[in-house]
């Protein structure tokens, strides 16, 4: 599969978790030959999972791989990468991160260039409309996926 | 609990991940007031996974927490925390990362300390014999929780 339909299936996977009442994070894994390796979104919400984010879900659902297996490959990804999810890209050896959006949340891009993976930003708009729409609702567990203490969100705070 | 009662909870969670058949590394959350807020060890044998790595194991299984519970608590590992288990204790804001041993496996510490969380480096032969073992055992295995290449061991080597 090509790029967009990588992205694609980050984006579905999002709307997945929103569905579910999650936060609207997805992801997917794509193989240097364009091979679908796993898809996930996170899963604080639906299995009270601390590490199941988007990027971690989908690697845990790839199962395990050969060191060679994530060589040349992409995650796709509706949302910067946190810090866990960063050093799971790294650690695997990744070869590149295409991002959804950055606004609702900066992660670790500037680490990720340093350890030498490409990163791409796209300028998303349904990603940044589902986290929108999440953050209205349960501020409270998006505070929480991101290990932040309690913030206020005024009503017209987006 | 103190350090030491932290310390031993992680490594009897390595034991338990040898004994399994898996990789030998265990971890364990204690909070700043002394309470044990998870323990767990890596699963990559036993559930094929990709993620459960000693620190992320306990994470999980302090289940969902608040920003605040991290807050002032300690990571004890029985191995110096690979890129992802280092993200992982940045995310939650973790203030103290206690480790086994870094002679198997040198991990994010100089990021942890750049970050500003607290490193500590143990001598704990017992925990580096764990590894020794699995590592002429199922050097294979070892290779891909790290995300390493294949490297050849030969039979004189460690």
């Amino acid at each position: 599969m090509n790029d967009q339909e990588g992205f694609a299936i980050a984006i579905e996977e999002a709307r997945l978790g929103y569905n579910e009442g999650g936060v609207p994070i997805g992801a997917a894994l794509v193989s240097r030959d364009g091979k679908l390796l796993g898809r996930g979104h996170n899963m604080r919400v639906q299995k009270g999972s601390a590490i199941h984010h988007g990027e971690t879900a989908a690697l845990e659902n790839s199962g395990r791989l050969p060191a060679s297996a994530y060589k040349g490959a992409t995650m796709f990804t509706t949302l910067s990468p946190c810090d866990m999810c960063t050093g799971a890209c790294i650690l695997y050896g990744i070869s590149r991160v295409v991002i959804g959006e950055n606004k609702t949340f900066l992660g670790g891009e500037a680490y990720l260039k340093q350890r030498g993976i490409e990163v791409v930003v796209l300028e998303c708009q349904e990603c940044q409309d589902l986290m929108d729409m999440f953050i209205r609702e349960k501020p409270e567990v998006w505070n929480e996926d991101i290990g932040e203490e309690q913030r206020v969100y005024s009503k017209e705070s987006k």
